[in-house]
Order: C-alpha cells, then structure tokens, then sequence
C-alpha cells in the first residue's frame, strides 16, 4: 500500500543495527522506570512503542523515547500519575490521564471502550489531560484484537497549513481505524492528516535529498522541496486538494480536543519545548464497535474475507502489488520479529547514552 | 476552502438560468410522484437535492432527477418501498429501504440514531437494501441540525484505482461530518475520497479543458489529462500518497457494506445501468453522538467557537481567505437563497422534456 514509506524504510535500514523486539522494549521500559515512570505506565509505552516500531511506523516507535524521558524528566508529563475512568452515559466513559503518559490512559480507554461496546454494541471514551500517545493505530488495533472495529483521533500543535493558509495550524492530526479479520491480523488504517509526517522532512534534510514537490512551504507559505527551508508541511490533497486533507484534520481536531473539553492544536504547547515542565493537555477520543450488531458475526466475517480478497487480487502497477491497509505493516511485522528492529545509528548512539546515564545494559 | 470547487462553480452558472430553490423542489417532488413514488419518499428526496444544489454540491443535486426518474420507472428503485426500523440495541438500529430512495431511508436513519444517541449519548444506525442516497452531508446535517455530531457514510460502484493498482475497484465513497455550532449553520465536511468527482471529468470534457495532473487514469491505468480518455479517477493523495486517499475509500466502504451486510463496491451493479431493473442494494451506515456528554455543552460551544474563530482568522494566500470547513457551503447556500439555483441549459432541457412527458408545469 504505502510505497513511498517501504522505500523510505529501506533507505533507512541500510546503516542500521538490528535489534530484538523483546530486548527494545525492555529498554525502553526500564529507562522509563528509572526516569521515575511506575512499572505500568513504563509498561505500556513501551509496548507502544515496541509494537510501533515492529510495524514499521519508525515515525511513531521506540525513536520517540529519548523525548519521553525528557518530558517526565522535565515534569510536563508525570510518571506516577493516577489514571481514573468516570463513565457519564451506559455507552461514553471519560478516562482522565492526570497529565500522565498518553499510552497507559489510550490502552486504558480502549478497555473501557470495549467493555461497554460488549454490553451495549457501541461505545465512545475520551482521554483528557493527556500527553503524545505514539502511533493512534495502537488503540484501534488493541481493539481490533477484542474482536471489536474501532476509530481512534488525537490532535497535535501547528504544523500543517489549512487550505488557503500560510502559516501552520492543524497538527498532522492522525486518523486511525482497526477491524478484525477472521484468521488474518486485524486490518487497519493509521494515518496522519498531511501529505507526509513531520520527521520525513528531516531524514530528507539529513540524506541531502530534495522534498518531493507540493508536500511543504516556507516560512512564507511558499511550496518549497528544499528541506532546510520546510516551515510547514501540506494537508493531503496538497495545494490544490487540500482543502479535503484539512477537513480531515480539522475533523480529528474536533473530535479530540473540542468534544472532549481540550484545548485545540494552535492553543497547544509544542511538543518538541523548550517548555517540557508545563502539562499539554492533550485529548484522544475513541469509538468502539461490535461488529455483530448490525449485521451477523458470520456475515461481517465473510463479507470482510470476501472485500479484502478482491482487492489483493486487483490488477497491479507494474512492480507493485494491490494491498489492503494494514497488509505493508504486517508484512513488516513478520520480517522484524524474525530478523530484528533495525535501529539507526543517530538513535543507537542516544539508548547508549540513556544506558549510561541510568545505568541501564546497553541495547547493543 | 474548496478554490477549485468555487472556480468550477463559476464557469458552471455562466450559462446557467436561475430557478427559485422551492420552484426547483416542488418539480423535484412533482416529477418524481409521477412516476410513482409515494409522496413521503419523493418529498425526501426532492428535499435532499434541492438542499444540495443549494449549498452548490451539483454534482449531487437536482441534476440527478432525471436518473431518479429513470430508476424508478425501470423497477430497480421502488416508489412505494416500505421503510423499516428495526433496533438492535440500546444504541444500534437497522433501517430497511425496501429497495426504494436511499434519501427517505437515510433521514429516517439519522431520526432514529437522534432518538437513541438523545437517551443514550451515542448511537449508530445502517440502511439496508438502498440505493443511491444523494450528499451524504444531507444525513450528517439533518444530525447537526437536531444538536448531534454525526458521521455518514456511503458505498458506491467501482470509479476509483486501488492505489498501486490499474483498474477501479472502490467508488467515490463519501465520508460526511457534521457538528452544531452554536449562533451558526453546523459545521460540515462532506467528500468524497477521490480526488475529484466522477462527473467533474465529464464536464472538462464538454468544456473542451485538460483534466489537471494526476487525478486521472486512462483505460490501462496510465495518468492522463485528456478526458476523453479517462477510466478510472485516483483516489486522494494522487500516485505517490493515494495510499491514504484509498484507505479511506476503504474505510467507508467496510463501514457501508460489511458492517450493514451489504455488496461491496466491485459485487455492485453500476449505478449508470444499463440494467435498471435490479435492486442494487447499496448500504448506509451513520454515527450520530452527543456532544454534551463528554464534556458539558458550554466547554463544546466554546470551544468550537474558538477553534473555528481562530481558523477563519488565520493568514491566507494573496486573493484567498482560510475558511472552515462547510464556510464555502452556508455562502453559497445565501447566495443561492437570494438569486436562486443555476440550472444549466442541458440539465434544463431535460427538465423541459419531463415536465412535457408527465404533463408538469414547466420549470422555466
């Protein structure tokens, strides 16, 4: 499916060292735990994380820890905070992160959400007070394996231009959704409302590379390829078409910080700081579904089978294949459990410093 | 937000005549009762179309009475379909069209999801055995306008490549969103996830102008700008980022057609025929929800007055202004309201030659 990612990946692969799944996310649970984080939220971030990593989400995986550290170090997130759970209708529960990690409150949510989509076939939670959460596609999966489809949306500070604008305003918001398939990984979607993530303009920068056309603009609003000059990154759609990138966006806004009382992408501290003592406040929102309500459990499971057979086998670009969303992470998946997560150099030489500073064993 | 719709807009009325849009829904209305649709389904639909010519979605509005009128007559479209509700759970209904106007069916869907998501917070609702529903943002507005925030979604005949892919395999299938604002019209996306619509091809075509770069495909997948050779539309995200574009096709499809129990785009007879006899069972699936339930409605209204206060403000291109999605809509709504709907001489011939056929006063 996502071409321009594989071969992202593969460039980035070529000078990494690979690393065991299992040892990646004991490191980073452990540095987690020695920045002051308790056992379970440590736990689930790196889980995130790991898993993240595992499909190739490399945006979104274990690369994102030496920002956790800074941020419960700095105070902005807490590593011992108390999640509580208030339910405020049979089918709608508000899951407050206590300005905690984003992760344990998402897997939190899920649960909840879950739990009473069981009972009533379709649930809605919030997380509110929260912080970066990783990859949305982890809540949505953690539902998918529930048995459960399932929406996931959070916001993020200004960094994609609204149609029409200059100047950054929606975050590159994520929209994800997950669905169980009879004997298959679940399927899912996880993607970020602009044409590329944020991080993909520094690697290009990094590798000398241009920025392909209609994907970033200037400090002045104006498209540029050239990686230095980047100020903003495109909605999907670009220049032209963005205006549906935006919507979407905009939609993923609405649903995470104005239908869950949070404050909205342009009233957000950035993530990157310099402010990492000051709490975000953060919202995710999730919907859960049963699949079985509307229809038959038999009738959802051969009408899923027979939709995403037909489109494996559709007629391919020559060198290419037709996959479904989920399929490039899972194949992924599989090749990184067997041979190792590859991590890059830059990253390597960062877990050797946090190994050393927390006294940790090094990852490699 | 939508420049290229606007543009398009324009060099559509330049020929155009200007008919009242209640003159416009009575002969919607009329015609469609004369060839034998029950008052309360043609009532619908008229109402369903005048209201999206009016908010300047032509593509999907009065210009698809003549189909309609082609549908019913040939039997695939019931006149006289029998609705059903029928509730799964506190918070999950199914409607049965009947194999009648998928537009009847939707709002009573959207009226029945208002009614549970009013007790319980949240509520989602599918249409079975439908057919051709129109704007899916008629069904998230009619949500909005009751106070909700409500998702739409619909499936529709092979228009669209996989990405990767040579040959349509997903519709255009639409994704609409709605949400009340307080003081204002409801804040509305409604799209489609191609680049463009279908028909906005046929219309380059007859202006005698090159499609843009990268929207379209000729009978061997191949990119083309000629629209008379044009096959299949791109989906969002264009070659190198349809990835996304398709996912969300994707999304709404398994969310109209394997959640409802419905045929998937590529097992659906073709909306344009010629068999239009068959049923073609389309399926609908709307997600309606409170917004006073995870947060208290004055932290909603605030906040969405805020968020959108603040985007609208936001610096703009020279000649442009950042608006919010559904701004473009409620403007050309005033300016419709005022000076009236702009029918082109083709769709008004075809008018002229029904009104003849079933002996209706003339439209202009």
């Amino acid at each position: 499916m996502a071409t321009a990612q594989g071969q992202w990946q593969d460039a980035m692969a070529d000078a990494a060292v690979l690393v065991s799944p299992a040892r990646l996310e004991h490191f980073v649970a452990a540095a987690l735990r020695a920045a002051g984080t308790a056992d379970e939220a440590a736990g689930a971030v790196a889980r995130a994380l790991a898993s993240t990593s595992l499909r190739g989400v490399d945006s979104h995986g274990v690369r994102l820890l030496p920002h956790y550290l800074r941020v419960v170090e700095g105070g902005r997130v807490k590593g011992r905070a108390k999640i509580a759970v208030e339910t405020r209708a049979p089918v709608a529960a508000v899951v407050d992160a206590d300005d905690g990690f984003g992760h344990p409150a998402s897997y939190r949510a899920v649960a909840e959400g879950c739990r009473l989509a069981a009972a009533n076939g379709l649930a809605m939670v919030s997380v509110v007070n929260s912080s970066h959460f990783g990859a949305a596609g982890c809540y949505a999966l953690e539902a998918a394996g529930q048995g459960m489809i399932a929406f996931a949306f959070g916001n993020s500070d200004s960094f994609v231009l609204p149609h029409d604008g200059v100047a950054p305003f929606h975050g590159t918001t994520p929209i994800a959704f997950a669905a169980p398939v009879r004997g298959e990984r679940p399927y899912l979607i996880d993607m970020a409302t602009s044409i590329v993530p944020w991080n993909r303009v520094q690697d290009y920068r990094s590798k000398g590379m241009p920025v392909p056309e209609d994907v970033a603009v200037d400090a002045a609003g104006r498209p540029t390829t050239e990686p230095a000059d980047v100020a903003a990154l495109l909605p999907l759609g670009g220049r032209r078409y963005g205006f549906k990138g935006a919507a979407l966006a905009s939609l993923a806004e609405i649903l995470s910080a104005i239908v869950t009382g949070m404050p909205y992408c342009a009233a957000l501290l950035p993530m990157a700081g310099p402010d990492v003592t000051t709490p975000r406040h953060l919202g995710h929102f999730f919907i859960v579904m049963r699949p079985d309500v509307l229809t038959s459990l038999d009738s959802y499971e051969a009408g899923m089978a027979a939709y995403l057979a037909d489109l494996r086998r559709q007629p391919a670009q020559p060198g290419s294949r037709v996959m479904a969303p989920g399929d490039r992470e899972w194949a992924t998946l599989d090749q990184r459990n067997a041979a190792g997560i590859p991590v890059a150099p830059a990253l390597l030489g960062e877990f050797a410093a946090i190994a050393e500073r927390y006294r940790l064993e090094p990852i490699a």
